[in-house]
């Protein structure tokens, strides 16, 4: 079987995660470099060849690098890609690549030009559960769609400080939501209307970003979606879909922590969610790699690209809008 | 115990429903008349003599009556209620009094000054679960209440013609969790947004009607909330109420029509829920009836009562100007 | 619709339940006249005529009355059917009407020779759930059945000196599991071996009575039986069937007394199973009466009749027998 | 972190579900040789070293090899331990490890005399649900324990050619059981029943084994366990466990492929449970080879060790005997 090798360029908690099931679940992986300025500074992490972001071009300029994972800071993910571009490295990248529709627009245009491959990690498509609805509605089960929701509720708010840079909760938080929709639906957003409230942290306001939504969608298929989102639920990841249409409901529910149960004195109690995303979307992002190195092998359409990001950030663009005019904002 | 004197106007379907629950449940409840034109020309039913709405008068006349159960057409339920009022009798009417404002703090006077108490069928208030909610709501279970969700989904769409003088979906159907919001948040709607379309009936869009909807309101406590519906889910009667808090979550789900299941092939089944309104709600019509007879007894203060119809009806109304011009409306 | 004309004999706490539930459901069934040396003291319960034991036969010699409803000690059912049989009265007895398999016997030959109609109490036979899994069953949904899982477990033991009296664990308590055995898999039950102890209530030991058992059964159909039993859950009133089979696995789970869930803290909270039979089996209750009505009017075979009720007292004392000799015993 | 140095000894479809395992998930761990028959005329399995079994004692005689992981036709493991204790390897070993108890007393001699460490891969002991339990358990959540119920049913019955070296249902089969009752309840089996048939492949009577049992047993404790067992559900791998004490009930239920849901039609569909032990114990086979790990690594007390082995053996022969005598048998 073909061996990858591929280059970490960010490796922080998130990139960490990756890099471990990577590890674990892709024999036929090499992780040949990390760059990191904090793991340079370390032993070894992984025992992986590790390098500062000033060495970025040495790491690159391995011919038998095949592609690079991108996990760094949000902000220097154009930058990262645009490199990766220049040595002909494909690409994975999270989310979100970046906020500005324009620049997303140019990428688009150089990764045709120079025929090099990016998925993004918009990773609710792979995960199993919501596969399964996919797969279910692409069937026909439920008949035309009429009513799509999504709940989506982070366990702890991050710190101000990460809120802060982070874009806010539609471009950081709910724009998995928004992929989702146009995923399941396989159509695109008419029009949103979002309303947005602080009931979790005041300091919030202070920054002009909110912890609580209610986002409503049309799409062009006629579809309504409504999204509810929270920054800070305390029981856990509190992840669910759920698609309605002519011929019945379908639903993703929460994955409880175990599946064990008590009846006693006056209750009866099972466990709570998964914790966090770690938890509850493992196999979501071990798909999604599987994914890659199948499309790094293969001609196949690359599912989400670079346009699927960029069409998420317009409909969390639309989202601000309407929550700053309090009107539906055509997308 | 005392025994309580009640005549029932209008039984049809409902009314009949109404009916068995009263004789089945309350021994100390006479069902002295029936006023009905339709069954005023079959044999007495359930023994219990009966008279066309001519004789209304002659009914309402009789001393020993109590109150009255009125369960006639929507249209006829003011009048029902004005007579009523002339004898003196008190009334429990079926939803809904009106859709005119107007006639409805007419009627909230009226009752004022004429000391008859009024009780309106506004029948979640008194479900099982939906005050196991409330509650813990009330206990501080969950906390301040974030967000509220809805779902109310008929199994069956009803014929145009019954749709047409319904009132459309806002005021006949949703009427149930603009009243059900109020009653879990015990705030008052601020500002609704509804977005609605046709999509199992083609035909409503004659009617000007619609049968989905999404509908998103701010409280005044600021609190979001949010309403699914539509007309025909063909599994049943799909009822969900959930209630988020910075302490946590609280559901209501569906209740299934048994609690058998079936593990073989490639599934596991369940029962699905209950197939409509008289299953899913029985106990909380008797229930509402048990509190009426209260209400009777006490100098309790009744809930719901026709200031709860009216503000129902404000939201409706406020939500149908929203769908029409697709624009937020303050209440 | 025909009137009915019965009388209760004997009507404490069950009595008292099941004659609720006849005035609650059934408007065609005229309650006569109540025997009861307690109620007869008393002002009229539900203004029916209450007797001392002494007018007993004052009350069978009523004309009018079609049947007796039997729910007296069970010490005394015996001679009660007895009486009734004199008077040609038909007969609904809860169990158990006796342990004395002889006297069974007998009154078996009596009732065939006087054609007067008995059916006994064994109340699972008409539980919503049960027969839906019995219907699953005789369809070939899981082909031949080879396990059938029971579990019947109270809320709360009895008292000792109720205990004494009742006949023991097995005749008293598992009588009604004996007869699901037999109900469910339309088989006979060949061999039976019980395993018990004294887990609950030390005090027992001294009556020569158990509080926990695990019974297996073989049934002449080669299908294998287990019941697992308790006096005391503390939890509620625990009644679960599985059927295992070629196809498949059925199963009847606990109804919790609401369809509510917290999920908050470290845990997800639903209901509790129903707290006591009164509750869990109303509706069994309900259909079985009606199941009597329609005997009384029709010729169709009664179910379940004595010599359901003696085989279940067969299997019991061949239960104890078992237990005693800590052996497996032919029934 | 220490590098541990291991080799298979038998790597068949079990043997290769646990290298992948260990592959994906031990990066402390380098598997430097299979010995295999089979294997070792193929390239290299993962690259490793792959060596006949006539080469077995070159394999063990490598200076940096610290224990061995066996995996082999069960007949062949005991001559696997005396060579793996002869070179001084600590050993993992599946189940089973002998059905002869006094060769396993042997090899428990031979263990403490020369310090080699051995692990059984009974493996319930490291599902993280039945772990749950048993951690609820020991906190006291049920207070004493009255019932233990255990259902293990495997998908799919084996070949009979497999059945008849497997050493039969007790022996092969139901061993976890035994083991999980002693695990659950800290005591040890006092007497056990077991009553069993042939229900799934007629068949299996020619070879003197059966497809069905009820077991029931007695423990040092008091405790009543029961197992139902199967070869052949058809929809999966059932495994639960129920633990019901003074104080309340605990339940591993199943484990569902996914935790999608469909509401339709005349039914709500869930997924059926895990097919295969492979998918439903996963983290088990990963949590007891940590563990494994951390035996190598400290002094602590292994569990589970051979004597446990041995123990269920034992209880497993027992079992026979009463299958065979129909009768209760003192373990």
């Amino acid at each position: 079987m073909k061996q990858h090798h591929i280059a970490m360029l960010g490796c922080g908690r998130i990139g960490q995660m990756h890099l471990n099931l990577i590890l674990e679940n892709f024999s036929n992986v090499n992780v040949v470099a990390i760059v990191d300025n904090y793991l340079a500074k370390e032993p070894h992490y992984k025992n992986i060849p590790t390098y500062p972001v000033t060495q970025l071009e040495d790491v690159l300029s391995q011919s038998r690098l095949d592609a690079v994972f991108i996990a760094a800071n949000s902000t220097a993910h154009v930058d990262l890609i645009k490199a990766a571009i220049k040595y002909k490295k494909h690409i994975f990248c999270e989310k979100p690549i970046s906020f500005d529709v324009t620049s997303l627009e140019h990428l688009d245009k150089e990764l045709k030009q120079s025929n090099i491959k990016l998925q993004v990690g918009l990773n609710r498509r792979w995960d199993p559960d919501f596969c399964q609805i996919k797969r279910d509605v692409d069937a026909g089960k439920i008949g035309n769609i009429h009513i799509v929701k999504i709940t989506n509720r982070d366990p702890k708010r991050a710190s101000i400080k990460f809120a802060k840079r982070s874009g806010g909760m539609f471009l950081d938080f709910n724009i998995h939501d928004f992929d989702t929709a146009r995923f399941i639906t396989g159509s695109e957003v008419e029009q949103i209307y979002a309303a947005g409230a602080v009931l979790v942290d005041p300091e919030l306001k202070r920054i002009n970003d909110i912890d609580t939504s209610i986002i409503t969608m049309k799409m062009t298929s006629g579809v309504l979606v409504v999204i509810d989102a929270s920054r800070e639920t305390g029981y856990g990841y509190d992840q669910r879909l759920e698609v309605f249409g002519e011929k019945g409901n379908l639903q993703v529910d929460n994955i409880g922590r175990t599946v064990t149960q008590f009846m006693g004195g006056n209750k009866t109690e099972t466990a709570p969610p998964h914790y966090s995303f770690i938890e509850r979307y493992k196999q979501a992002y071990i798909n999604q790699f599987a994914a890659f190195l199948h499309y790094l092998a293969t001609d196949d359409v690359i599912t989400p690209d670079i346009s699927d990001a960029r069409k998420a950030v317009e409909i969390a663009i639309a989202a601000e809008k309407s929550l700053a005019d309090n009107q539906p904002v055509i997308v």
